[in-house]
């Protein structure tokens, strides 16, 4: 399904006269609002509207990317390798064997966060 | 990248200690500041740091979706789909070979949405 909608948030990008006058600023507000549309169908406990929100959600943060892309130039591809490397880095158990303790984990994470 | 992302989104979620203990409003709670992040990047015209949060943003989003899923069961295809149906048939403009004016497009946003 990610290839759909990475077929779609293309389709945007490239013929969409709304998204053209989006700023950077103005879908991260758009995102700021599916945050609260979320929240409200959780304290609503109304699922069926939570699985769509989630889904408006993801196709948000992805416009946010791309625009981000288009406007500011930055590569996207390097954002993701980044955010990947940063984790395997200070989350180093994700890749072991063993399950370790929330404490172990804390204590990990705080001195690989610390050196980068 | 997108596979790599996926991969490490899936390991966090079964081997992660902390996000364990993260609820869906922590880890919306942690979108929002993520949002925060970026501003301050667009702001301070930090272009190297807006690429690396462009990919925590998108990293964040992706655990909403999937501790939606864990904690209450949503079917995350089901909400990429959804969306994906949703602007197709909100935005039919983007499966045009000619471009249309924001009015027109609009126009048809608007008629459409109150369908649905």
């Amino acid at each position: 399904m990610i290839e759909e909608l990475w077929d779609i948030i293309q389709r945007s990008l490239q013929k969409c006269p709304w998204l053209e006058k989006q700023s950077l600023y103005d879908l991260l507000q758009a995102l700021s609002s599916e945050i609260e549309e979320i929240k409200k169908a959780l304290d609503e406990k109304d699922l069926d509207n939570l699985e769509e929100e989630i889904g408006d959600l993801i196709y948000d943060a992805f416009l946010v990317g791309v625009v981000a892309k288009r406007d500011y130039g930055i590569n996207l591809d390097n954002s993701i390798k980044r955010v990947v490397k940063k984790i395997s880095h200070r989350k180093p158990w994700l890749f072991w064997e063993r399950r370790i303790s929330l404490e172990e984990a804390e204590k990990i994470w705080r001195e690989r966060k610390k050196k980068v």
